[in-house]
């Protein structure tokens, strides 16, 4: 009673003024009760199976990773001298399928934030890897650390984003060498959620892989065992594996650390200009890049990325949130599901502001993403400009997208209680529900009370200054920034932490050969 | 041959320029190939249909035309001396379903304009009644001819748009008792696509069936065989049919024309606070509806249309584009399958500019018409500020929205040729697709083409002076306007027209009695 109490008083309060930081939906683990939309019938998707086989026996991948080739050659793949190919049997390729698992626990250094990869689990990462950040009030610049901590702060506040994808906005004022440990450092201070670890060559994996551990307080063996990091690899598309990458793959999959292998097959530039020739590639990419992580190891967390777009053919720029991408991030879950694979997904926008551009793009692509039976939605709250820009205001606006897409997922409740017949009894016709003792148990929480649409009539909203959604997102998240609080961290553990990272500072951290 | 040089020449012009008024799909019947998005199990949906019964059965509906309630009392159901109550047993509504028909065809005055509505069709129709209407250079103003007749000129310009679902705008500078008369010769004058009467009055109801009868050229007798205008009957929920609405369903379902029955059940105010119970009341009010336009003719065209959506309990304000709305939209669809009806839903939202708000609620709307299977979308272009204004650069931001869930919803093809295994094996790893011969046949009309949305990476378009989606929007509605040419009219029927409403207006056209 208590606790109801408080919780009223909370919502009540909110309610009241309205104001930032607003509303948002407890902590959840998210659940699509609906099957996935299928696009393609069960031969399409054969088809397609057989066209990424063709693709992977006939022409085959470049891998660039001399150890990655040797260890393909050995597992049976057929190789080149002098040559980075690497061709693929059809039964090498079949063998891999069903290795890896088909839902994984994904372990945050505080277990309230641990999550489910896979089946019809649903979760939601941050803007990732966007060289610029940007609000309304002191304009786009180049990323840096203070709003690489600010974005840490909104994934942290948030209680439905479940994890940093990447760095937010990429610091660049921090040096390339020890980016990698100041800015895991600064997700294991700024958040207790699950982060991500980018694959720039193999040191930078341990190192991040070693931070993670100690903030999880695991041993070597413990933390083996329990999925806790996870990292992307891109192909680069057509048909190329860099070494960065197959080192990451090296280093995570023996970890059992998660991959989300993401091809970068942008339709009509790095890919054939018709989907389905484009999916297929993607998928041959996908299916090589899981062939190798069960080659490390058999049962590695493996998690199949669709990021296939097209291209503006008039000017080579990519375009996303469009029909194309829709659809190719439907019928790339219908790939995923194929093969068992959980399936991650996009929100994405190529808006240069947060406009109604910016809004229906990432609708569009969360349409696709959540009919598609997606997984995990990468980007899910800020990205901007096709990536190039991370902006606190598409962030604010993406957590209302997304509360809105969990309160669509939620079941529609029929039952006596809910068909309300002694309300409408009550009311009669031609009455007034509002009176109704019905309505006056339900109202405070009946419906999903939005952070950002603004609802009063027009002449309130314009005694009001007019303000657009993007002026009540920047007033949101600023609120937001100085609510905010830092997560706990074990005393131990962060001395371990900084002693770790000190040490690998005064090593010079990774040399910065790329 | 000729016709497809003409057809790539059009299209590269269009292309070049990227500029006002911008790509439009050609004229088409759109067809949604995939099963509708079910949320409740056909258990619950029988248990609103039962809870609906127990409404018209027990609560009853009160029917405000006495011609009505003696109609209905003839026919069996329940009426009372000194009372506007009407109680329908089970019976008597079960069998009035199934009498409508499960497919209906519109005709338009231009045949290449007609559209079926039901099954998997799906039409678009123009915003309608707003009060106001708006752009960003003349701000908003009362409704007006000049705007009425300027948003009949773009829904006659855009394929995607099927009908006249009302008035874009109320003509308040046109007297009310003459206004549907000069407001049914505009919408044959400055357009050939398939319009609305309002129901207002059997007097006008009577004019307007006139007035399209003429238009089409037809006897009385074949008009009556044709169905070629639509009205909308809205309860006046909960439980109500006012006069003029069940006058409107005399007139218009005694001469074989379409009746959208729409509930207007606010969740919160008109109906129960749970969607359940608001999707009950809005079932027993449209099955209601149902019995009467089947009593008036058995087997008129009947529309079942959704319309609930939720109040800000705060303000009372109602909501529209929520999450509530989509699982009504997708709930209500459901319901109407279940009688074999064509479906009606609404692309709506709330917001006061055409900003990220008006975009998302728009999309999270045609996500849960789209995918709900509905058949007709009113409102569909243009409407902003819950229906009380209609914004010219919405109505072009929308036309982009439509355009793309047609694209959306055209066949993902899986084919030797969409493949593209040689143009794989052509780029090969490493390479570029954008040389290949199956591209270069392929990249003018590969992919949608957007009218708004902006692609452009940030320092072009800040270049370009940084233009919003509605700054574009604003100048492609300009051109639209300049390029609009007005369709073909007969001129024996120009003059019938006019003689008719020269007629009825020295008469005095309807007393204005409302």
């Amino acid at each position: 009673m208590a606790a109801m109490n408080s919780k009223r008083r909370r919502r009540r309060n909110t309610a009241q003024t309205s104001q930032p930081p607003g509303f948002q939906l407890p902590r959840q683990q998210l659940v699509n009760p609906y099957p996935p939309m299928t696009l393609l019938s069960d031969d399409q998707i054969e088809s397609i199976h057989q066209a990424s086989l063709t693709i992977l026996s006939e022409i085959g991948i470049d891998f660039l990773l001399p150890e990655a080739r040797d260890m393909l050659k050995k597992a049976g793949a057929i190789t080149e001298t002098d040559s980075e190919r690497v061709r693929f049997d059809p039964d090498m390729v079949e063998q891999s399928i069903g290795l890896a698992p088909t839902v994984i626990d994904m372990h945050a250094r505080n277990p309230q934030h641990s999550f489910k990869l896979g089946a019809n689990y649903l979760s939601f990462g941050n803007v990732s890897s966007a060289p610029n950040a940007s609000d309304i009030i002191k304009g786009r610049r180049t990323g840096n650390q203070q709003d690489f901590r600010d974005f840490l702060k909104l994934t942290q506040y948030y209680n439905i984003i479940n994890f940093s994808g990447g760095y937010p906005v990429e610091p660049a004022d921090v040096h390339p060498s020890i980016r990698h440990l100041q800015c895991t450092r600064d997700f294991i201070q700024y958040t207790d959620k699950v982060f991500h670890a980018y694959s720039l060559g193999a040191q930078r994996n341990r190192d991040v892989i070693e931070m993670t551990r100690i903030a999880r307080g695991l041993s070597q063996a413990q933390f083996d065992s329990e999925t806790s990091l996870m990292t992307v690899i891109n192909s680069s598309s057509p048909l190329r594996f860099d070494k960065v990458m197959l080192e990451g793959i090296i280093e995570m999959s023996s970890r059992n650390q998660l991959v989300i292998l993401t091809p970068f097959t942008l339709s009509g530039a790095m890919a054939p200009v018709t989907l389905a020739g484009a999916v297929a590639q993607q998928n041959a990419e996908a299916l090589a890049g899981l062939v190798f992580t069960q080659l490390v190891k058999p049962g590695a967390p493996f998690m199949y990325g669709g990021f296939t777009s097209n291209v503006d053919m008039r000017s080579g720029s990519p375009a996303f949130g469009t029909p194309e991408f829709m659809k190719t991030a439907i019928v790339g879950g219908q790939l995923a599901r194929r093969y068992g694979l959980p399936y991650r997904s996009s929100n994405v926008s190529t808006a240069n502001s947060v406009d109604a551009q910016a809004a229906y793009e990432s609708v569009f692509s969360l349409w696709g993403a959540v009919m598609g039976g997606c997984n995990l939605v990468k980007h899910a709250a800020g990205w901007m400009e096709g990536g190039l820009c991370a902006s606190f205001e598409k962030f604010v606006i993406d957590i209302d997208l997304l509360q809105m897409v969990a309160e669509f997922l939620k079941p529609f409740e029929v039952n006596e209680d809910e068909l309300a017949l002694d309300a409408i009894r009550e009311a009669g016709p031609g009455g007034h529900f509002f009176g109704t003792a019905h309505t006056q148990a339900r109202y405070r929480d009946a419906f999903y009370a939005p952070i950002i649409s603004d609802w009063r009539n027009f002449e309130s909203w314009q005694e009001a200054g007019s303000p657009q959604a993007v002026d009540k997102a920047n007033k949101v998240y600023r609120q937001v920034l100085e609510d905010y609080q830092p997560p706990p961290l074990d005393e131990a553990i962060k001395e371990e932490l900084d002693e770790f990272v000190d040490k690998r500072i005064a090593e010079g951290g990774v040399k910065t050969d790329f």
